[in-house]
């Protein structure tokens, strides 16, 4: 069978493309820099999206919903805001569309110039506007606070350059909106949800990630502090996961939003805004994925395991993989049987591969007559005879085994992509040849972080939140520094 | 205590906009139209969300993700289609704004008149457009069908008039797109579906619906056959609660998609959509509850029962309450346990009332030495003294029976509200002053049921599919009819 993927070596970004569509995941839309995400696709999102919601709802967070669209004077109101997202936006101008022509050929729809709009209308990019004008009228005293608030919402940011997952005009994301009566409480709360995302990254996605602080260059628009988990793929460029954000009293400022202290004082908010997106979904098909197809955690994985008989299904084999397959779902283990008649093994082994199902049974006549069964790692690639007596709880534990072994693969894959580097020409030579995270003392001013961009295409993930202070030198300019910081090409 | 709700007696649209206040369900924004979902609104919603997508996922339907926007040129494909939604059609235009003026007084944010989109893009009043441009890339033969696909999305259609849940500018839905082979597999489809929704209404809101046929004049614009659910409220008026199109080949006409028959023809694909949303939320509100507040089926309750100790919280109430919540907690009941102390019982359950937990528990000292617990129902606002060995059981089965007991009420009124009536005096006048449906015969004509809404307000909510045939008069011209539809004032 001919290898469908281009090869990693050969062109990582085409081969991740190759995996978006083969596997499908999602596939291009008419509307520039819009995807259509495939069943499978949405499938990992909903297994995501279920994870972190309990996540959310165990740490005392509730679900809302925010409109969708935005007064362009609210998204005004913030300046820092309004300049980071203005040059993005989707801009609704009409509510109308009319009918000109009297003919069929002639007949054309087009937008109603009396039906425009007195103000336009933004297409959310993220909601702390709106949301936080909302909070003024929520809020009175100390006794409304916290407010814990999160939100499942698609959001609107026009990028030129898309790629599907990574970077795209729509996506799906949750954010969360909270507010509390002090910075201590917001700190408190931006670090608890810095601490759920990395944990999510880890115990589901099996993708290790650095937690840690954005510079101010790269901080969201409006933050006082953005803290953001960071990963690696595996051609060495760093991904930025989620991002936790410390937003000061910046949005109760803006829109007025004051309580009542106990000490019956008018205290203005503090606020915190914390988001993941459907860019989690690339950052798995980046983590563990390889030439054959997708990888998948089991844990996020549609199917589980996948049942197919050998070589091709029969009474007898059909109502042994069902029983296997009961007993499997009685695990609470995804399982398919695939009775399907049409095509044969190796095609089959082949496409669920490609989709990245994790275990796989293949289940022959003489098997069954031994009492035993085939079962494939879609991780290792690897066989083993099984007995059928227990294969439930077998497969339970491998499911559990392969879910740890992705995690440990991509954790050394990771720990030996940062690299300690002092001098200017082995931080060139270290992005250039190995890729991954360079470990380096930098002066903490904007302008050399920019420098390095320009010269290198690296850009400072973060500051480690687990970084130990250490005199030093700035890579680039030699001006004293006290922690090391993580520079990587990105994503 | 004050009341807080206008009775429904006095001004049945104020009670339902106190009981969305109050119960805290929704906030109007400062986007015309749009409302914000509170979290105890959006809880019901996620409840109901969760039960339908488990229906649509056992009849083999799964869930995928299409972009919000709709280029103006695919919503024209479909004449009839364009003609229904053009009038209510949220417009972008531009893709960025950009700020002017040098200082901060003279600063402005407008859009930028360079950044205008080459050809406008729809936010979708509905998907029909944008899936089934894609699905002529996904069929090629019928090996490609049938297709299941459902969305969980956001919608806008630009309404004049607005209601929180019931008409709002944007709003949260369901949209099933399938394609089939046949206009029997199809047809069959879209039954399906409409029964899924029947029974989630009745088993879940405990919300009696007729089952039945749009005529053309109500049909969804592209639909060859719209079937729907329509609800009772209780002022007498009615609620189309779901539909389900059968929409022939228009739309595998309109953007070509064709497949390779087993005999290989090329033919057109067979089409249905169905959606129901979050309408719903106002369905169940208008269903159900009283002047005292918001009264939910257990099912959908996002608290089923609340624990309140009295007078007020302590040690030995507190350590009680934690138990029985956890027994209860043990048996998949959704608890609260009250124990703020700066708030008194009568105030408490008034609060619990409103937002409409199902079932209270009251729990004093003399109650617990007694070994016993008072038990509120919020339906029926009766209390009895339960004794605490077995209430967790005592509890589920009356959380089975509340349940049954709301339906039962609902329809008991919905089935004294159909009204068959022979003479057109006697139409206006059950209109007027009984309300509910009116069972009459129709000519079968728009121009009859036109005239009929102008007269009365009443449309032909629905041609009940369990309907007799029976020869008659038209209620309005005299003219032959075979059956009786029904007629109502509506939502």
């Amino acid at each position: 069978m001919a290898k469908e993927i281009t090869p990693r070596s050969e062109d990582y970004s085409q081969w991740y493309l190759d995996i978006v569509q083969k596997a499908r995941l999602a596939d291009n839309s008419p509307v520039r820099g819009c995807m259509i995400i495939k069943p499978h696709g949405f499938a990992i999102w909903e297994h995501m999206r279920d994870a972190l919601d309990i996540m959310f709802k165990e740490t005392g967070h509730v679900n809302a919903y925010f409109p969708l669209f935005i007064p362009k004077s609210f998204l005004s109101k913030e300046a820092k805001h309004v300049d980071g997202f203005a040059q993005e936006c989707a801009v609704v101008t009409h509510y109308r569309l009319k009918t000109i022509g009297d003919t069929p050929e002639t007949r054309q729809v087009v937008v109603d110039p009396e039906a425009k709009l007195e103000e336009e209308l933004i297409v959310r990019p993220t909601s702390e506007t709106i949301i936080w004008n909302t909070y003024r009228d929520w809020i009175q005293s100390y006794r409304d606070l916290p407010i814990l608030i999160n939100q499942w919402a698609n959001v609107v940011r026009w990028e030129m350059r898309t790629r599907p997952f990574l970077r795209t005009a729509e996506f799906l994301w949750q954010e969360g909106h909270t507010a509390h009566a002090t910075a201590d409480d917001a700190m408190e709360e931006a670090r608890r949800m810095l601490d759920v995302y990395a944990t999510f990254a880890e115990e589901f996605m099996a993708m290790p990630v650095i937690k840690g602080i954005k510079t101010e260059n790269e901080r969201f628009a409006g933050a006082d502090e953005t803290f953001c988990i960071e990963a690696l793929m595996q051609d060495g460029k760093a991904l930025q996961a989620g991002t936790s954000h410390f937003l000061g009293q910046n949005f109760a400022k803006a829109f007025d939003v004051t309580y009542l202290t106990k000490e019956n004082q008018q205290e203005y908010v503090w606020a915190t805004s914390w988001g993941v997106s459907t860019r989690l979904v690339g950052g798995l098909i980046m983590t563990h994925s390889d030439d054959d197809g997708l990888v998948l955690p089991p844990k996020l994985a549609p199917i589980q395991v996948v049942i197919v008989p050998i070589p091709k299904p029969s009474p007898a084999l059909d109502e042994a993989s069902n029983k296997i397959a009961a007993a499997l779902r009685a695990k609470g283990i995804r399982v398919k049987v695939d009775n399907d008649d049409q095509n044969r093994p190796g095609f089959k082994f082949a496409e669920y591969e490609m989709i990245g199902v994790p275990v796989r049974l293949g289940l022959g006549m003489r098997d069954l007559d031994a009492g035993q069964v085939e079962v494939a790692r879609r991780d290792t690639k690897t066989k083993e005879s099984v007995p059928l007596e227990n294969i439930d709880q077998y497969v339970a534990d491998l499911l559990v085994e392969i879910q740890g072994a992705l995690f440990e693969r991509a954790k050394a894959y990771r720990d030996e992509h940062i690299t300690k580097v002092d001098r200017w020409e082995d931080f060139e030579k270290v992005l250039e040849e190995k890729g991954g995270f360079v470990s380096a003392h930098w002066d903490g001013t904007t302008a050399t972080e920019k420098e390095i961009k320009e010269k290198t295409k690296a850009t400072i993930r973060c500051i480690p939140l687990d970084g130990v202070a250490e005199a030093g030198a700035c890579i680039l300019t030699g001006k004293p520094s006290t922690q090391r910081v993580l520079f990587a090409r990105a994503y």
